[in-house]
């Protein structure tokens, strides 16, 4: 399965959170975001615009950084001064 | 204006949210939920909700977030282990 392009946000803030949640998802281990996603009981399609930077919620970013095995404090520790 | 009772979320992750944005508004100096949210330009009833432990969009977190003058890292430095 090929790495689909999603065209990242515009939005300053929510690239910068997409960009995080990839560069976790690939310290995990997993070069794939559709094998993460599956892995990992997420939708691979939604996944794939949350790491593109689509805005979601706080809920659905909390499943995201369990399945990243990352606390919130530890998730925003790194670039988001 | 009397601190408007709401109902405060059963959900534990969301129930520790918007103690968080309560905790940081009331040392950012304002006793009053409604008076800060004013100052800020945030909608009142809106920004109780959050306070509450309703459920909302990062790009709405943020802009919270900016009103209380804490970058994201502050914000989760304390009770998001």
């Amino acid at each position: 399965m090929s790495q689909k392009e999603i065209s990242p946000s515009e939005d300053e803030d929510l690239r910068k959170l997409g960009e995080r949640i990839k560069a976790l998802r690939v310290k995990a281990g997993y070069a794939n975001y559709e094998k993460f996603a599956n892995a990992h009981d997420l939708a691979r399609a939604q996944y794939g615009r949350y790491e593109a930077g689509e805005n979601l919620q706080y809920k659905s970013l909390l499943k995201v950084m369990k399945a990243l095995n990352v606390t919130p404090k530890e998730f925003f520790s790194e670039g988001f001064d």
